[in-house]
């Protein structure tokens, strides 16, 4: 059988894995077992012909007639994203926006704990952070200590870069970047950039008359 | 001639328009007054082929053997961005991140000022918000008065579409949300996600071995 490498599977289609694990937790929690590609397709906001194209990309699933088993293809999903397990997350740079991701409490409901927060300023002082905040001459002690292996970054622009290479150097391979700079990194380690000035801009565009 | 509706423009070319006018400032900072599609392909990490075919939308630029003018390119993008003039932008919900996000200063240096914050408790006390919170019955008068057309929504999953629905009827066309739930609006309306979530788990994904 020929295997589907990670990589070449589109981003996009991950994304979409995504958005249809959170259908079919809504279903599971609607005690309903089964669910047609066309009533999928719909809840995620996608057509069924490309629901059923990138579920191609791990296997076959659901039965002609029938559709989906909704908790098999959740649990499927679920393992693929690595979310079946609290995945730890460290957090750099604690300025407001790092704060507020901190004290976010969507992540840990998805799977993923945020464990430890680093700062250029270990001595910083954040009386609503609910962790320690650590210089960054930490990072390798719980980096190791913990298996981490991904990091949220929220420093200013001119630092990224710097911080990253460290992150990289101890071992982090992912990487969720809230910088608005284009990071340069290796090859297997793999960045996320959400800019929200980008996101505004790309906005402004479509609604101008 | 043909003209290009804004609709036939794919949103990733409009991302990546954002990271070529990104590109292109830095060259002015740094007074380069043309720049060849390669490198500017280079520097926003995309192939040049990508970059020709991105502008091509636009219209005709650049001379053979010369590049582009970067004034000039410059300023045709941050006019298609409408990023020319400051655009006034509300939030609603002053949680952790919708306060984070005011005391963002990114927004400003790119184009976006936002003007006002609401919540459902318009008696919300933030001693660290710049800005008055208002109560949602307020949302008329100020979209009124500062022709406000975009919005940024951080209010909790379950208000969320009730919330959008309040926004649209009073004239918001573009909506930045940061609530983990797919919205339903009229096809003229125009909603950029941003899911927390869902970015960690697509880098979860591309990181397991």
């Amino acid at each position: 059988m020929k295997k589907t490498l990670k990589s070449d599977i589109p981003r996009k289609t991950v994304y979409r894995l995504s958005v249809y694990l959170r259908c079919l937790q809504r279903l599971r929690t609607n005690k309903i077992r089964t669910v047609s590609s066309e009533a999928l397709a719909k809840a995620a906001q996608v057509k069924s012909t490309q629901l059923r194209k990138d579920l191609t990309y791990f296997g076959q699933f659901g039965t002609r007639g029938l559709g989906y088993d909704v908790e098999q293809l959740s649990a499927m999903m679920g393992e693929l994203l690595g979310t079946t397990s609290l995945q730890p997350v460290i957090l750099v740079g604690v300025g407001n926006l790092g704060l507020a991701l901190i004290s976010y409490h969507g992540f840990e409901q998805e799977g993923f704990e945020i464990i430890a927060a680093f700062d250029a300023d270990g001595q910083r002082k954040r009386t609503k952070c609910r962790l320690p905040i650590y210089s960054m001459d930490k990072l390798d002690e719980v980096i190791l200590e913990r298996a981490v292996k991904m990091a949220i970054l929220t420093v200013p622009a001119p630092e990224a870069q710097e911080v990253v290479n460290q992150l990289i150097a101890h071992g982090i391979v992912g990487i969720l970047n809230f910088a608005p700079i284009m990071l340069h990194v290796p090859e297997e380690v793999m960045v996320n950039n959400v800019n929200l000035a980008i996101e505004l801009e790309n906005l402004s565009y479509f609604i101008q008359q």
